[in-house]
């Protein structure tokens, strides 16, 4: 089965330099993928021939005529650039024409124009924010949310552990991944009434065969490998994802600055490179890049808005992975099986999900074309 | 001047054999220290032995029959220990016997015990945590709380911003510290509500000339330098300090085992040991333990459990020196002047701080002696 991804490619810091090259390469690599390219043809057109690519089978392009830049206010996201790439590519998801979008735009504009026009799945009241982390383990940590809700209700810290478990079970294949609720120590009587309560609800599950509940995690247990799954509310998990990758770059400004102080360290760096390569690769935040917009009824993808285009094929590629284990339609089912308020049934979405027929139709004459 | 320290030397993971050498150390390298080692008698002077320490002019023994363990609710320490080594040692503070006591025991019944003996300085409603971390710009970063207040409301995050800064311009002789109030983006619309009302009550100040106001920061900013100060409710603290520690022992594990890999990469790290020494301790957690209880009557300071005696001496070393650059009248002057319910004069304060005198008598026969 061919997996259809619209890729924002005006979005980020760096715009089709990063977004096109990333886009090739993925290509190059998945036979099973298609790439529509949403963007300024006239620029997305110039990087594709700077990589030497005029045409190529699965990838196409779609002209958008306006950008959301990293400044817009969600506002302008939504009323005023309706032309926007970032639009047209979550549009492409909506209409059934591609299975999945990636965006490195601004992340509250991003998450806006989705949810307008994607809508959240039944059951679900605000859609979250998720990522991974890499563990000691050597496995990911599934983290959520990063951002997308500021301040939750214990119901929505509950909506997350069911999505973010519905998640790992597709993506990892794990059929009962284990879920932990951050807080501030392990013991029952520690945090806030929403952490509290929060608990209360994910023991209930747990108690009744729905959810692994592990029991309250610390910010440790998140490198630690601790559990699947990390569920916290936005603000929590915000802080934390930037302080880990303000940490992350100050590490690595430690190793290099001292390998590079004086001719031994120089000779002992290259002696060993690779150690240090292994090192480079393993703590490279850029692996980990790609994170899920849950709880709509469709796939949105967000790269860092820095990512280079290593970075941003990850992102490419997590799209593709969710697409492909249809991570829509599982946590559609599960919210939907769990939740007594969705009553809603789960085909809604499966059916705004799965959907994607025939090629892609926007305008032929000048909008699309095959690169 | 002679600075007095108590030592809570059964407080932590390890006990006397950690507290104890480091308490030689540290009075070995400072003369112009005193310190009081609290804690079962037999045990403490066994670990003096140990260290070939039989008599030392500077070092004290005051014996306390029972012990906070890490597992003892608060309740346990305030009602029922009531001759543990934490209370004792907070005691010899609170009887200006001592400037400042030193404490690795579990955090909640510290802060409780403390502040049940110290009571907290007028205009202080809540006491909150604050310990440094290392920056970009190789200088420390401040950060409060860590844990003491799991919900806090603008006027609490307002007094850890007065006392970061007062602790700031104490301790690193900065006239103006900056503070920067940790959020999910530096816009002013961003966060939820407690911290925009915080971030009002912030500029308020910043534009008396009362307070340096950065305005707010991100997660990456802690490790950046981005302020002095980072100010931030005890549950994201917390978390985020906890999430920086497991990252560091991710890393630090990454790095051992790449470089133990093969022996080329062994030979490299041999040859480049003076990189991977000062590597190892630029990043290591140790030198930045020895968190402050700040808001007190008095001066705690809390020592990782885990901590190792190098760790543990770093904290003895942030108590000595918060004594000796007066932090405690510091902040109790900053508040009075600043907020306007703190209508008790600082001079309160000042007085249960500064007044150390004469010899520490405790039961002389048998409960302390000159080690």
């Amino acid at each position: 089965m061919t997996i259809k991804i619209s890729i924002d490619c005006m979005g980020g810091d760096h715009g089709p330099s990063v977004t096109v090259p990333a886009a090739i390469s993925f290509a190059n690599r998945e036979p099973e993928v298609e790439l529509v390219l949403v963007g300024l043809e006239e620029k997305i057109r110039a990087e594709l021939k700077k990589h030497k690519v005029i045409t190529h089978p699965r990838l196409s392009v779609l002209h958008a005529s306006e950008v959301v830049t990293m400044d817009d206010s969600i506002e302008t996201a939504l009323r005023r650039k309706k032309d926007s790439s970032m639009r047209l590519a979550i549009n492409l998801v909506k209409d059934g024409q591609a299975h999945a979008c990636v965006s490195a735009g601004n992340t509250g504009a991003l998450m806006a124009v989705s949810r307008y026009l994607l809508k959240t799945i039944p059951g679900v009241d605000r859609p979250a924010i998720c990522t991974i982390l890499p563990n000691q383990k050597d496995g990911p940590t599934y983290m959520l949310d990063l951002g997308a809700n500021v301040d939750c209700e214990p119901e929505h810290l509950h909506q997350f552990a069911l999505m973010g478990s519905a998640l790992v079970s597709a993506m990892e294949g794990k059929s009962r991944p284990t879920v932990g609720l951050l807080n501030v120590g392990e013991e029952d009587i520690k945090g806030n009434e929403v952490v509290k309560h929060t608990a209360e609800l994910l023991r209930a599950d747990h108690e009744k065969g729905i959810l692994n509940f592990y029991g309250n995690v610390e910010g440790n247990d998140i490198f630690e490998g601790t559990t699947d799954i990390v569920v916290c509310d936005g603000f929590v998990g915000n802080v934390t994802l930037k302080a880990s990758e303000g940490l992350g770059r100050f590490v690595k400004k430690v190793l290099t600055t001292e390998f590079k102080s004086g001719i031994l360290n120089m000779l002992g760096a290259l002696i060993a490179r690779g150690a240090i390569k292994a090192i480079s690769r393993r703590l490279n935040p850029s692996r980990y890049n790609g994170a899920s917009l849950l709880g709509l009824r469709g796939l949105v993808f967000k790269s860092h808005g820095g990512a280079d285009a290593y970075g941003y094929e990850w992102a490419i590629r997590r799209a593709f992975d969710a697409a492909k284990y249809d991570v829509l339609s599982r946590i559609a089912t599960t919210i939907a099986d769990l939740m007594p308020q969705a009553e809603v049934s789960a085909k809604h979405a499966e059916v705004a999900a799965g959907g994607v027929e025939g090629k892609i139709i926007v305008n032929e004459s000048t909008q699309q074309k095959t690169a």
